[in-house]
């Protein structure tokens, strides 16, 4: 039997709030000994620690979760394997997930952890079966799509975008993304098989997205409000709809922009419906959205994308990489241990 | 028969177009002579004009209509009757209504009107059974109302407003107005029956509104965009719906300001659905409208506010004055001849 007693834990702590864009000096990074397990807790390993855009809007203040503060260890979506129970839920040996934050190894009560079903591998359940897999998989569900449809998606190279944009393909939409570099653009078309990219850096957006979309935009996927979500507005046909997945322009700074102008003078004129939307309400759908994810990767219509860093150390730079655009699919991070 | 050729007629056009607040010297009066009908038009003495917010957001640009530009004869919804007819559709005394501009007397192709049918007086067609009657209903149906529900109101005593707030009361809902003095206010609790009304320009709205739903707002029923929607957000429940009927606060200025914070990032974190519509896509359920909305107002569950203006030569000032929030309900131009 393990000896928990001789573990030693590496926890990333935040160290300070960040004021304007998140840095490497706003974590710390600290051994810590474990504190023995109670009733009804399991301690975990970590193996997988998933890196989101939302890890720095918990910086902001207050969302869906509690703020994240200086002091606290770095939360985080991971998924680990119970080496240690006191629980009568979960027995040594299964793969749990939840938020068990930035660390090697978490102690939760059985109520904050999943049961996490691997039906492949543990990288794809990360991945295309995971969170994010599952909000492109529940906003397209949300969007009502018909064969034919004009599907603008931002962020496209995200670990959300590249899913949704071939999910849409599968429905037989003309798929757009937004991106931040010729070379994610390639990768789209070229790997993926998205119909048209428009990188955003590039001075001409709205007369380049005009131009791949002479038709104007029925669905609207976007993962990033900020300008962008401002001109695509403009761009909107009749009736269009816009899934509100996330808001990535906003989060690293210090205070969110002013908003988008034409809210709500063109949801009115243009009869618009913007849906917002959170994965975790779908918690009772998820075995529906992995059987039909894994379906269709089988048939190999979705091309999984997986951007793997290696290290609990590297957690803080894989944040602040993926918040300046640097990751091409879902990034992760491998607990080396 | 009536000699249509000795018929002179008073038309008001749009001079200018208003560079910041809407002026009467936009505005022009001429007397013209009426021209001949030709196949399938008719000739329309027009009863009632409906002033409306929109009219002054169709001189900023083009939205689901055509701009009104100087030179235009002024457009607005209006009821007429049928005086001289080469249609087959319409025969002399029918009752038509569409866009019949601000004028005594209207030539329009059959195509170009709608039957009225009058179901109770011709000021009640044009109020509670009109468009913004019908605009109140149709957006309540969006929200999906649910019993116990607070149903905040902005413009709560304009002609939208006040059905919308007395349609929510029915449906057993709190329901709170927005307005801007607290004469419409007492009016609208007193009168109409809403169970309480903030005045946004008292210093403290956002305060006031704070204290008159502690439990938050499960629907929005916005006439005005602008500040008001953006506090307004900030005070939604999770899961709420905001029904986009109109942007008046950005109506009467040079161009929209910039949009309202939190879009889109309060729409994720509290998964809101915003629904923008127009009551000219609910033509085919007209008659459902009409019929469930007679049958309230019988059952004294509505009571009519009207504002009758008359004579056509008042109506530049009606409409500059329902844009300053003069009116108590449906604001509408009697045509004395």
């Amino acid at each position: 039997m393990l000896d928990t007693n001789a573990l030693v834990n590496t926890q990333i702590f935040l160290k300070s709030s960040p004021k304007e864009k998140l840095l490497q000096e706003n974590f710390e990074l600290k051994e810590t000994k474990l504190t023995p397990i109670i009733d009804n807790q399991v301690l975990i390993e970590i193996i997988y620690i998933s890196i989101d855009a939302a890890n720095r809007a918990w910086m902001q203040g207050r969302t869906y979760r509690s703020q994240i503060l200086p002091g606290d260890v770095m939360g985080g979506y991971a998924l680990g394997k119970v080496i240690e129970s006191r629980s009568e839920k979960f027995k040594i040996g299964d793969y749990v997930e939840g938020d068990l934050g930035w660390q090697n190894y978490a102690i939760r009560d059985e109520k904050e952890l999943i049961r996490a079903s691997i039906r492949s591998s543990e990288n794809l359940h990360m991945s295309v079966l995971g969170i994010t897999g599952k909000t492109a998989y529940f906003g397209l569900d949300l969007a009502k799509l018909k064969k034919g449809e004009t599907v603008l998606i931002s962020a496209a190279a995200g670990a959300v975008g590249n899913v949704a944009g071939q999910i849409a393909k599968i429905y037989g939409c003309k798929v757009i993304g937004i991106t931040s570099s010729d070379e994610k653009a390639n990768w789209l078309i070229n790997e993926l098989g998205f119909d048209a990219v428009v990188n955003y850096k590039n001075n001409n957006f709205v007369k380049d997205l005009r131009k791949l979309c002479p038709e104007k935009v029925d669905v609207y996927f976007d993962n990033v409000g900020g300008p962008i979500f401002e001109s695509v507005l403009f761009a909107m046909n009749n009736f269009g709809r816009i899934i509100c997945c996330g808001a990535v322009s906003q989060y690293d700074q210090a205070a969110p922009e002013s908003g988008p102008r034409g809210v709500p003078g063109l949801i009115v004129t243009k009869r618009l419906t913007l849906r917002g939307f959170i994965v975790m309400d779908f918690e009772d759908r998820k075995k529906e959205a992995e059987k039909q994810l894994m379906d269709w990767i089988e048939k190999k219509q979705i091309k999984p994308a997986e951007d793997i860093v290696i290290g609990l150390q590297n957690t803080p730079n894989a944040l602040i990489g993926l918040l300046n655009g640097d990751n091409k699919g879902k990034r992760m991070v491998r607990i080396n241990k």
